[in-house]
């Protein structure tokens, strides 16, 4: 420990430095937070920590003296193409609360829309129609959720809360009260093919790069009683194919899907997804960072070192989450 | 108790009887189910007990000899403009897991699609546009539910687990965990003066009766985090006037409308409220009541009477549910 005060780079392009310095003023009054586009390039070098968010391949070579590298977000496939990160500085990515509550009521939400057969109604209002089709309670469908950290296990408990038949899939065994739990690529079938809505919360990772594919769709339940299988993705849009979720869409193999993320983001403009049949696009939106509360998990991993203790959250770079 | 097979009359206009006589077959092997339409006057006049929706005011007349009134779902307004209804025999209303699992499903999506901006996102799919407007999470947005019975509080324990903020008011004095409890009349304006979202599940009774005028809306809070004020109606139609809702829509009072019932069912081909900006509107089916499950609810309060229980949810006629 040391009386020196320290320094927290903020490298997020995109935010205003006003997002950050008065939360830092205020969560770290130890130390000092220096916003990139300002920072002298002794700054930069000086920099104890850094939080950063899809940073130029430049600026991690200058980071040489940080002590870990902070991911805005629960992803961090943004750095994880790096040669050069920051040698010994371990990558901590922001599990928050806020970010895993946003991503459940998307979660949620976009699974009651397929069981209420939402565009369904929708189509009779436009109509001033007055019918009543037949639909299934939520006990009657299983939601299938691949990953099962953070994020998949506070999606399930508020889907089982619902009502919803829960299983789960994820890399490594895991054991979640009242999900069905599969893992590895050995039980990936017999876990889709009771699934109707598959839910990916997947991190994108060597592993999972380019895993949802027309043959995965296919294996789903689509005689079970929503009559219909549907895809539902919250996490990254690298796990999947588009151009295999919209030919889905269109020959019936899916009877919907909601997706908040894409291979190619911002989903570009003459994309065919945009108007696939009882599709919900959302532009990666379904969670966020409150800058607030990125600032304090921060400050609080700063002072757990300081304390001998380890960081929170810490990334394996071999598996990539 | 008497060795002589009894009888249940099942008069549910508009129905069919295979969706009634073989569960009765099934789960009433000690006595015979009679289907309306197919009865003899005798058997009409013998019959031991009656399920009944809406019925015709001169068949009550001939219901002299049941000992019990069974209503086909949660509301029993249907029945209690009767000046015939059989004397000493209690109304028993039906109260099943199912039906308060779909009307939390409803809730639980009007909810999520108004904090979640749906129609936004909506129109920027239409124009194919990759915008993140400011959205609030749940845990900065109150829920004001109306109407704490069965229906109510398991409303309350989904919103809930989503992270809602939650207030209550109901008739009588009500503690339910984790929610803010208001009561009777002169509570009425300080429950609704933090209210975000008002979620009516109320009864339609004398007391009830169109409660939710403008008036009621203005006083709803529509500076908080949601920036406006939100009405969704489970519960029934005539609770509301509909012309004020509308109107309340239509000016900016209301930010936005969920509606499954309404003043007169079917909502008319040329109501104002099928086109209001922001309404989401169902043909009264948020909740329904599985035929099988009504079957096994009434088997089993007739089993209760015959061993001397009291039947379950059995309606106060002055109240009126």
């Amino acid at each position: 420990m040391s009386d020196r005060r320290e320094t927290v780079l903020v490298a997020v392009g995109g935010d205003s430095p006003d997002q950050w310095l008065p939360e830092f003023a205020q969560a770290f009054p130890e130390g000092d937070a220096v916003w990139l586009p300002d920072a002298a390039p002794e700054q930069i070098a000086a920099a104890d920590w850094a939080i950063v968010w899809s940073p130029e391949a430049s600026l991690l070579d200058r980071l040489k003296g940080v002590r870990a590298l902070f991911s805005l977000g629960a992803g961090v496939d943004h750095l994880m193409g790096a040669k050069n990160l920051p040698e010994g500085a371990p990558i901590v990515r922001y599990v928050g609360r806020d970010l895993t509550h946003r991503m459940s009521e998307w979660v949620v939400l976009q699974c009651l829309l397929h069981l209420r057969l939402f565009r369904t109604y929708e189509r009779q209002q436009s109509a001033r129609q007055w019918l009543r089709p037949h639909q299934p309670g939520a006990e009657e469908v299983t939601v299938g959720l691949m990953g099962l950290g953070v994020l998949g296990q506070d999606a399930a408990k508020k889907l089982a809360t619902i009502g919803f038949r829960l299983r789960g899939w994820s890399r490594t065994e895991k054991a979640l009260d009242g999900v069905d739990c599969f893992h590895g690529p050995e039980q990936y079938d017999a876990f889709l093919a009771e699934t109707d809505i598959l839910v990916s919360l997947l991190p994108h990772t060597p592993a999972t790069e380019r895993l949802v594919t027309l043959d995965v769709l296919k294996r789903l339940r689509r005689d079970g009683a929503l009559g219909g299988a549907f895809y539902v993705n919250g996490g990254r849009g690298k796990t999947q194919i588009d151009a295999d979720i919209d030919m889905a869409l269109r020959n019936g193999l899916l009877a919907g899907a909601s997706l908040d993320v894409f291979e190619t983001e911002p989903l570009p403009r003459d994309h065919p997804l945009w108007t696939a049949p009882n599709v919900f696009i959302t532009p990666h939106a379904a969670a966020w960072s409150p800058r607030s509360d990125v600032v304090r998990y921060v400050v609080r991993q700063i002072r757990r070192h300081r304390l001998g203790e380890p960081f929170e959250n810490v990334v394996d770079p071999v598996l990539g989450y």
